[in-house]
């Protein structure tokens, strides 16, 4: 059972297909026609509420069990982090296709995992190792850090639950409204790392004792926290740098008992590496290390709670070339990115050398208001750096999607700017280039040759 | 300028926007609204006769002289092995994006080619070295080679032009009808080898010597001489076998001071390999070796027409994993793969990891009855064969291409066949297996459930 929707849901789908695995959906009422539920071996429908029925822990192993699945992928979001979630499936003899569900609560709480961390050598970003008891004990450990700083919650992570503050009154105000607006009461605070690189290493761990990583992922793009735009492998990192990150990866795994695919976040800045937080689950931005090593991530995933070894050893894996992911989002980013649900009247794939697409949207298809904003990720590769962002360029240049705002002509600025050719760029890039926005409408070959005609026109005094 | 249409022209023209060169298309009547024309930076309408217009080498270089083209790809088919349309570019000062006119004409008479190769070591197919003066010397010639032999025409290649003859009754019946089914009154003779591995090898020369091979590639599936299904590297040949074959590919390039990409056809049965045919431009199934090579031939093409070097050195290539590309053709196979032209009234590509398309086709585009049968390419690549096999069935499963017939669900059936999981095939396959296409149309979970529905109510007397 693939208890998810969306893009992801059909990735899983597809592994399964590929395994010879028979694949059961779920949805809920906007989700009816949805391609995740044609492509499914069968579906079903979980409940009235378009986003909470997706969330029902007990509700889905009951369905599970009543349909024979042996098996339940989580996704990403979702259940996919809930530990109660992978409790459940395993007492009710399901396969929960993740850690088990003490690894998840460990994981979970992001001040626990940095206590565990530190104790098994890893580097954390200086900060607080306990939840904080009041304003005074965060201002005082905030002095001893030195702003800026960043107040974040327990269960955070993902760029969601945190706040940075640059002096002591942004941090008594985040200190009122961050539990407030995030539903959580307890908070820890950490040395904010304002532009850094964020890199993040994918492993996977059987449950054999098998660990290895498969490499790391540049996730410096981002906006507000949100990734947009992710690198395999980061095109600045020295092999010195990629192969002592791997070795922290498989230290932080260890750590933990970790079981199945998993993803070490950190924060670099020159020859200075901090640890961030640990996703137990498939990640959006997989696609890009399954381009440059050719692993497929989800197929990992499913052998590994299937009680397999791995199928690979650290030796066997290298990396090839470059790949570039877009998240290709329904909103507008010249109106602050407001998402702009819809219809869409027209899509079609990009195609190609070095081009995959995973998306789940199609011509007709109307982008639900219930979910996250993102319809399509289009992942490039390529041989060289420079060949790489030449060829996303081109890809999101032979995309159509219309009818919905996206964030593609965005990006097609983005991958254009000097310094990301030059392999600069860092947490910072998108905030320090407001620029970037002002991207003029995608001009289409007929309004080009009709703007040359006119001109030609004007010239000849016609 | 594109000297071409349908995907091998927006695959040259994505070729040319990732590296930065404008790109002008040509159409003909039923091509108005073209994929190729719209992905065009420019697009000229070039003559009234849907086929024969795009293939008029003066009428074609004149036009690129005026729209300012410094170049011309040919791509394949049409005028890509016209030795006179390579020779008038050059005189107009216009960069043929393929080897000169004199290499060209050398690989085009087939039996000039043989004596070439011959005399520079390569082992070819025994038989003449030379036309036939008549239908007593050719079967003197089957006498002394012994049945069954191959009568070919001189200009033919490509599988057109040939005809198996196993006694001496039908070598005198073809001796006949060849030439006039041909349209060639020179004709030679071969022996045949009947069931062997079809076995190209990719090479890429520069005009300042350099010549490497990208690996081969194995197009033994086949239906009366025309590829169906492509694979690189095959399957079944040794790393010896491989080397051996890429020094020998290397060696008639040189042999006719050949430049720009090609291929080097053999047939290889055991031990034995003999030389068939080398063909002087981008081949439909370029992209597998793309997939395992992460080499962009085409780009490689047209920066050896401008007069780079290779970017490559021969320590350079590698291949990983494996690809297979099926040439989805808008056929009946159930009918004696009978053209089914008309409107594509749904098309949704299939995607997510390892999967490659390359088409021009779109939901509602017409398929003109003008052109070939070949309406999309799906290239799937894998870390193992069996991957490779899966991913490529699934693939094919995904795809959604409906209004005309297609040879999609009988690849289905061939992929699945238990012989092919083994690397077992060869040019006999197809022929000798029959059944494949006694497939069943294509079940949809939607009709499955249904079947399903109804056993159940059957069952339950209701």
């Amino acid at each position: 059972m693939i208890a998810n929707r969306g893009e992801i849901a059909v990735r899983i789908e597809r592994a399964c297909a590929e395994m010879g695995i028979r694949s059961v959906a779920i949805y809920t009422e906007p989700d009816r026609f949805a391609l995740h539920v044609k492509r499914a071996d069968e579906a079903y429908f979980v409940g009235d509420d378009p986003l909470a029925s997706y969330l029902d822990p007990r509700r889905l192993v009951d369905l599970a069990r009543e349909t024979g699945c042996e098996a339940i992928h989580p996704g990403y979001g979702f259940l996919a982090e809930n530990a109660e979630f992978a409790r459940i499936c395993t007492e009710a003899g399901i396969a929960f296709i993740g850690p088990d569900s003490e690894a998840i609560a460990a994981l979970g709480d992001k001040v626990a995992a940095r206590r565990v961390m530190h104790a098994a050598g890893i580097p954390i970003t200086p900060g607080g190792m306990a939840a904080l008891g009041g304003l005074d004990e965060s201002r005082a450990l905030a002095d001893g850090l030195g702003y800026p700083v960043m107040l974040k919650t327990l269960r955070g992570g993902g760029g969601r639950g945190l706040r940075r503050c640059d002096n002591a009154t942004q941090l008594a105000r985040a200190w009122e409204t961050l539990p407030e607006e995030s539903g959580e009461a307890e908070l820890y605070l950490e040395k904010c790392i304002a532009t850094a690189q964020h890199i993040e290493v994918q492993v996977l761990a059987d449950r054999h004792g098998g660990v290895i990583h498969l490499f790391e992922r540049d996730c410096s793009l981002q906006r507000r926290n949100r990734k947009l735009i992710e690198v395999a492998p980061s095109p600045w990192l020295t092999p010195e740098q990629r192969a002592y990150m791997g070795e922290l990866a498989i230290q932080a795994a260890a750590a933990v008992g970790f079981e199945n695919a998993g993803t070490v976040e950190f924060l670099v800045r020159g020859n200075e590496i901090y640890f961030m937080e640990m996703n137990p689950r498939i990640q959006v931005e997989h696609t890009v290390t399954e381009a440059v090593t050719g692993v497929d991530i989800v197929r990992e995933q499913i052998r590994i709670a299937a009680g397999h070894k791995l199928a690979f050893r650290q030796e066997d894996i290298r990396h090839h070339g470059y790949a570039i992911q877009c998240r290709i989002n329904a909103e507008d980013p010249k109106n602050d990115f407001l998402p702009s649900f819809g219809r869409v009247t027209r899509y079609y794939a990009p195609g190609g050398p070095g081009v995959r697409v995973d998306t789940a949207i199609h011509t007709g298809y109307r982008i639900p208001p219930h979910f996250d904003t993102l319809c399509l990720k289009l992942i490039v590769w390529g041989m060289t750096w420079e060949e790489t962002l030449n060829r996303a360029v081109r890809a999101l240049d032979d995309m159509r999607l219309q009818g919905v705002k996206t964030t593609a002509a965005y990006y097609e600025e983005i991958l254009r700017h000097p310094a990301l050719r030059e392999g600069r760029f860092d947490t910072g890039f998108l905030a320090t280039h407001p620029e970037l926005l002002d991207y003029s409408s995608k001009r289409h070959p007929e309004e080009v040759a009709l703007v040359i005609a006119a001109a030609i026109a004007a010239h000849a005094g016609l």
